[in-house]
């Protein structure tokens, strides 16, 4: 199943899963919206060819859905029902946190064996370098910002740019730093919005014509994005300042050769963990190494943004 | 110069006037920020290798701003003094309706040859089929559409984006079609909110389990998106609604081939023009053929929209 | 039904034949593989919502085929049994030129109503502007122009670039322009080698380090690229030549903005007329209006090349 | 200076080295052509703002060369005199191995500090798990591939797709597992050819109707790409085989943004050594961290395939 927010690669993923199901002789099982399909018994019995052609298709063909249902004990009670009448042993789970922890309490309720699969743009989660969908999410965002650089420069403007990542600045650090923006303003480090100010002053002075401001959603600079212009248009006349928010369009589109390499390597990694008998568990990438963590330790543990890659950004914009 | 709201293809056309005139062994001179750079004297000499690899680049390498000063007779006066010290004997206008009424008044007050390339995504330009950075920009809108559509259909949801077209539905209604949106709202045709809403349940009944609604800027609906997304949701409670403003990324980006090709059609006759000593006209694109058109009939005339792809677009979201 | 060689568009062609037959309250019935499918009885009943999530899609879902049997007589009168069976009235071919010589054969035999769409990416048919297709190919031509001139450009050589078009130059001739090619080589304009190498020459001489000559597959400078390349080298040892050659990559990917509107447009159209009881008619783009143009003609007929442009070609690389 | 091959990321990189020289207040001095233009003494001094929009750029604005004069000692004496003459006290070599080895064989003569960012497409210097645009060129590739498919699965085909890899087979792997080749054939293993056939009978039999098979440059099973299709159809009748050879393209374009996080790491890094008077280095990534290897060990290295991956890639395709 995938559940939670969409990311490029869960299709990848669901494919990895279904094929190397059929190499090891496994009957394999999809299910539809996440938690809740599974307790509405919403399955689909999946073949190596069910998952042809979808390894470069954004979204999820097995849809996914928040589910209130499985937050109650009844919820989660038909829910295992309807595994067990479908003869199901084992629940691969493609998403985030919050999906990972639904797995969890159902182990611990029914001892069904769960293995997650990390897939969420914002690549918060600890025991993987890289989520599912995060490498094209920063293409995307990257991308998008190329062109509005385009715009910005041909009119000696200003933008301010929000990315997503609402607890996590991993998007806007590493697209901002590609795209070469100016100042980068990320929840994890919060240095005050004088500094950005006398940055974008210097930058002014320094005969740079047009600049690129990247926030993330989940900034804590106290404004908005919208706020965030006012304040630097009312500080910094000299600016014209523009908002421009990406929003819901970094979730989609095609995978990266990196995101569907990926997905494939996490994929047989947890079909060949069920298979062995293993259960909460994490499939991971680590130094470049397919591994398990555990997957309480996954839910619990803060993915550190990489502060090196905050100076090189800092010593970029000198 | 380039005037106005910067387009993908300014640079292939400006890359394109300066080549031919090298080919007809006249000099060029290239003015930085339209009108406001002609009044302040901020000129470039242009030969044939200053154009060299930027045919393919977003924005305009003479950067462009809107001019309070052109509007004076004071401003337009010096404008005049420094075009006539640099020995310049017509001028290539690049940019939309606002930037060519600018050449229209300088030429009826000083008789300079003016000729007008129609460069905006808006593709609101009388006497030509295509404006510069209308294909791209329809292009960049759809492709986003396109990734919103993955995330959409993964949690059935209801998309309301909005593209640019302050005054005309051109980029809605194309970039619609093509992305397969369910509705489309365009400034030119305002059928009430309630058909909509019909719509919208109808295709739900059918089935669909997303929706995508493309809105131009200046749709005349009377509710900005995030008032539309609010009254789908009061009235249509089976949809969750989400809202994207694609916004300036819009403007930017690699040009079309159809941009680049047109740019340098349009560039070689804007220069034949002013050769032969004519003047007040705007270049175009009628029936694939490049074509002139005059200036003020340009400015006054209205470009329709295609009546035939609204049918169109109602028959494919049946 | 699809036929001859696939095209960026063909699927938003196949879904507006659909929708418009379900608009119109028609039974709509895919042949697969063409004519060979057609004589095999390979149908599958279509509705709207069997082509739901197709406009985006290369390539054609009802697949394509040449068949060997359907210019027997025999293969005919299957195909015709068929059609009968399934009590189809009418058919829409979207293809080419030896798709539409097979209808117009067909429709003679049999008094069984034909109309064709146009799809194929080298714009080679007469009595429209642009075929599906066609605009997809030379915007994949060009971006990959466009890569390989930026490692022209890093390493001071020459290279020549082969794209698709056996009879038809338009392909070469626009992703050419729009890539900035510094040589085109057209199968409608052979004007010698020795030219060529005057003109590379001369480039070299002023100054440009690196260089892109276009050539379409069908030129008939009696060189391939290959030969071409030792040529250059021998005539200019000035110049280290590399050549690369497109391939079939510029048949799919995701159909332009462009392509998927005009598709919407065609297939409405096609549908529309049969339902009139017109026949013999192939739907087409003139002066961006959708007209019907007799089949015969259309296959008889030339599409001419733009001898504009090429002299626009010749300007841009003064 | 960027030396041997070009690859996408060179730019950042040389951005990278400029503004981390300007932030530690040292002089930068630009070569042109590698060490062919460390001889002829073409240099140019770079400031933070030379290297302005330049991140974005596939190919490298300091452009590149193979120099036989540095393999002289005369030629490595001149370039010798040129650096002192510019006081240039440390130089970072932007290539591959062959690029190092001249910078080795440099420092042994003249003790002159050395340090190498590994820019090659082909991934394939030891002591980095990732050079500079490798992740661009698995995407190019794998982008180009995906369009082959649509073409290839609408008329039943198998291709043989040529990816970059004179030695190694990581972008063959990996492209062609993120494409979903059936089958990949890498330097690295030879398994016969035999062993390809069975596969893609196996492969037709269970009812799949086109195929992708990704083939390295190098690849040592005797044949080249033409001589294998002529051998399948020879060996499998039932197969119309087609052939693409994706070349050059594959090594421009504008880098991901892993490409250009990279190389404003690596960048920084190469400055910051040189500056603390280390020499003779490699900065590289590991496990996500930058570091520095021994140049003489990476020259000598072999960066392993994953052979994990090799067989996800053969589950994958049952």
């Amino acid at each position: 199943m995938t559940s939670g927010g969409d990311a490029p690669g869960m299709n990848a993923a669901i494919r990895s899963v279904v094929r190397a199901c059929a190499y090891y002789r496994t009957e394999c099982v999809g299910i539809y919206r996440g938690y809740q399909g599974m307790i509405e018994g919403d399955f689909v019995t999946m073949t190596a060819r069910s998952v042809n052609n979808i390894i470069h298709k954004g979204g999820t063909i097995l849809k996914s859905a928040r589910s209130k249902d499985f937050r109650t004990k009844e919820g989660r009670q038909k829910a295992y029902e309807n595994l067990k009448e479908q003869e199901i042993d084992g629940l691969v789970v493609i998403g985030g946190d919050g999906s990972f922890t639904g797995g969890v309490v159902f182990n611990q309720e029914y001892d069904f064996p769960v293995v997650g699969i990390p897939g969420t743009i914002d690549n918060d989660i600890y025991g993987t370098s890289h989520t599912l969908g995060y490498d094209t999410a920063l293409n995307t965002a990257m991308e998008a910002i190329d062109k509005i650089r385009d715009t910005a420069s041909s009119h000696n403007r200003l933008f301010i740019v929000e990315v997503m990542g609402r607890d996590a600045g991993f998007i806007a650090l590493n697209a901002g730093v590609g795209a070469g923006a100016e100042e980068i303003l990320i929840p994890e480090e919060n240095l005050g919005l004088d500094r950005m100010l006398e940055s974008l002053k210097k930058s002014k002075r320094s005969g740079k014509s047009s600049s690129i401001v990247v926030v993330a959603e989940g900034d804590k600079s106290g404004k908005n994005v919208f706020e965030l212009a006012d304040y630097v248009e009312e500080n910094l006349p000299e600016y014209e300042v523009r908002v421009s928010v990406l929003g819901h369009m970094q979730r989609g589109g095609s995978p990266s050769c990196f995101d569907r390499v990926l997905a494939s390597r996490l994929g047989v990694k947890a079909v060949e963990l069920l298979i062995d008998g293993r259960s909460n568990l994490m499939v991971g990438l680590q130094n470049n190494q397919v591994v398990a963590t555990d997957l309480e330790k996954a839910i619990k543990g803060i993915q550190e943004i990489n502060m090196e890659l905050l100076r090189v950004s800092d010593i970029m914009t000198t």
